[in-house]
């Protein structure tokens, strides 16, 4: 019997100014890059959501090993007691944590934890590396899978189990430690808006947003298309908070025992959920050509059967030329199917170059490229077949440039400064995540509570650098020395 | 104060030939390959021992990837219920189990197995996104952790939670499946013999050693050093024991239901302790080039300060030009270690050339090349310095041809033919593994187990072609048809 064209937009995508988590929640399942787990909080990964992940830790993998770090594998198990050693650490993770109470058909003697996050036991390590300042710095970095037990769970953002890197270094000095922990900071930053075209704010966080255990955190947030923030990345300086707990000592060049300073950084699966965010629009996925496994995708066009060898000839050869100049290309020669439902599902999935090749286009030498990075006929143009890979490949590097050029002006449209609080407050209680604002806060946790209960915008981040003029505290009136910036997040 | 010379072989490691499993951690530990942890049966892969696995993951992902089976990941938690869902599949793995009670400071309603494989999660999955046979085949490997619990703990060998790959496949027709099981057998011996120079044995298993819940099991077999059988990969063929309870049916061409055919695939970190096993020596670790994260490493030599500028200077445009010829090169400049401490470092380490340069090896244009596949005087050679790049890139494939031909050599001694169960008994209760017997066996379980409560030894592999002869069984003289490979095995 004769194929049925298969289904597509059975359901219709819920509009993006509708309905953004809705919407969020459509292109994920439809673009299948997740899929819902019988397992409460957990998702699965799926291959077109996995190879973004597999993209993106490849390329963070590199930088990572540029700055001297090493990948390592620690235990998936932490005995309870590690935990409890810094006070801190275990009060702010407790509430998250999975339990392990039987093993190989028996009860354990003291119940293990599923790593929430790896400081403790790779600490312990650390204790028994490290013996002189000729072993430091120690800097190791793992990729691996934590779980953060979570009632709600939302697709990348919010998931019990997730996939990471976390980095772990110990050092000789405070002023090296701070070094490390902003130097990642910074590592973060430019992959971040390089690679995944999405701007930043950066900055350190507040005493109420830090990581549990750390003296000082610093984020990098982006804007999300709904005007919520994201924490894409964090990096902490841990000071010896850590080392004193476990003894982590080294004889230094003087012959005397001292404590190491230490450092922990990491970035998780989220950013899949961050690039849906920050680029998808109503059609579907939007990738940066980097992360893309499919960065142009050809489309042969015909109707009539005796047209089809010379259309299929000539979108191979395109396919060719693509693949040799290391662009990443494949060709839909699915039967059955319209050019319209394949122009659908790529859009879908986010290639960012389509490349439509029919009859016509054979006859005069031409390919119609369209970018997925614009909409309308300012889209398409016309490229010649002879010089394919050169125009394909250069329309990459604008669609990188461009996205990232889409997403900061939409940042900057999105981004406020308030001097009044009512004004403030009113804006934040509209529709809509309300953007950043980048507001005089006085440092008093007093106030930072106020604006969370009244508008539930958090503290995001206080710039590393601010302009030097003082003000005055949005809520309260005292004297402020910086702005600070304060969105509703995920 | 003056640095002290670092301590070395404080220690003696272990012979080999006095105690292979002494000999084995020794290498492991001192290698810095790995190292307990606190948490009963697991184990922290040190950098040097994680960056192994990388190369040989890449490289195997690549090959992979190449079949068309496609990256994912699925939750690392499994409902208990999911697991009892296949008899024989709970029944093998309910002893080893560790299960999650408690999530959120809460009993769990139903406790959550830590995977020990990932088929019932993954066969759940199928049954949703498999709806007609253009969905077929499906494939999908995930890169991840796995827990078994163990009482006896062999680092890379045996732990209770290890790293893995696993692919999953689901095909229209048993034919597609099968052939799918023996292509990857074929793709995991190709690896191994090729990129880790280990030569195997391939073959199916008896009943009594297949996968729980497989209807084959296939397996690629090594022999290592101390003549015990390492299974380093399995593939097996599932037939419809999953699909059908996880009710994973396809519409055919013919629009009827039809059951799908599934395989699965993996190999572990315990091929680190075959690689260890296989290659190592009493001096250390003997890295085959492919896996060597640092292939060649220069030792400037000098006694006098002002010798130091001109050998320093020759040692670094060595490394420059080994570099720039994509060998993984690194110099070993660290002060206050002798020549011959470093010698020994690097050759515990494993790394495949050394290049040793003085003030005469300058003068004369040369240097001594070291290569540590093999020992005494004719490990080195004399190389000049305008050519170096050339000449270790040659010698370092000469050196992975060499350590396999080693080994094979190694197997081919340790492999004998006995058609006399009396004497096979004899040789195997020897010291000693005992190496591959190849023996008749009429493939009752009867004589397997008598066998295996004999000797210890049990059925490594039944070849998949055979030469043909019939004989009669080493146990009990009934006629046989083929040939088996028995060892004792890790």
């Amino acid at each position: 019997m004769a194929e049925k064209q298969p289904k597509q937009n059975d359901k219709k995508v819920t509009p993006r100014s509708e309905d953004f988590a809705a919407w969020y929640n459509d292109i994920c399942l439809r673009a299948e890059l997740a899929d819902y787990s019988p397992v409460r909080g957990c998702i699965v990964f799926r291959p077109d959501g996995f190879a973004i992940w597999e993209a993106l830790r490849d390329e963070l993998d590199r930088r990572i090993k540029k700055t001297g770090a090493r990948n390592a594998y620690f235990p998936l198990f932490i005995p309870q007691s590690f935990l409890q050693k810094e006070a801190q650490h275990v009060e702010g993770f407790a509430p998250e944590l999975a339990v392990v109470t039987h093993g190989g058909g028996k009860e354990l003697e003291e119940p293990l934890i599923v790593r929430p996050t790896s400081e403790t036991i790779i600490n312990h390590m650390f204790a028994q590396w490290i013996r002189s300042h000729r072993d430091l710095p120690m800097m190791v970095n793992q990729w691996c899978n934590v779980v953060r037990w979570e009632m709600r769970t939302r697709l990348f953002l919010r998931t019990s189990e997730f996939l990471w890197q976390e980095g772990h270094t110990a050092h000789a000095t405070a002023e090296e430690a701070q070094t490390e922990t902003l130097g990642m900071l910074e590592v973060y930053r430019q992959f971040v808006e390089e690679f995944l075209a999405i701007p930043l704010i950066v900055g350190r966080k507040s005493a109420a947003e830090r990581f549990p255990g750390a003296v000082e955190t610093y984020s990098i947030e982006g804007l999300m298309g709904d005007g919520r923030a994201l924490q894409c990345g964090t990096s902490h300086f841990l000071g010896q908070n850590f080392a004193k707990p476990f003894e982590i000592r080294y004889l230094d060049d003087q012959n005397q025992m001292q404590f190491v300073w230490q450092t922990s950084w990491g970035v998780s699966t989220r950013l899949l959920g961050a690039i849906v965010m920050a680029h998808g629009d109503d059609q579907g996925l939007r990738l940066p050509p980097t992360v893309a496994s499919t960065q142009a995708v050809v489309v042969p066009i015909f109707r009539k059967p005796e047209e089809g060898a010379t259309v299929l000839a000539a979108a191979r050869a395109a396919l060719e030329a693509l693949t040799q100049a290391g662009i990443r290309a494949r060709i839909d020669e699915r039967e059955g199917m319209t050019p319209g439902f394949k122009f659908n599902d790529w859009e879908m999935r986010g290639v960012p170059v389509r490349i439509e090749i029919g009859p016509r286009d054979v006859a005069s030498g031409e390919a119609v490229l369209a970018r997925r990075d614009k909409s309308g006929p300012e889209s398409k143009t016309k490229a010649s077949l002879a010089t394919i890979a050169d125009t394909v490949g250069a329309l990459l590097g604008e669609i990188q440039k461009n996205l990232y050029a889409q997403a900061k002006a939409a940042m900057v449209a999105n981004t406020r400064r308030f001097d009044d609080y009512a004004a403030f407050r009113q804006h934040m209680e509209g529709e809509g995540g309300g953007g950043f604002a980048h507001i005089y806060w006085c440092g008093n946790p007093a106030c930072e509570t106020r604006i969370r209960e009244e508008t539930k915008a958090t503290c995001r981040a206080i710039p590393l650098t601010n302009d030097g003029v003082a003000g005055k505290c949005l809520v309260c009136g005292e004297s402020a020395t910086e702005r600070a910036y304060f969105a509703k997040s995920y």
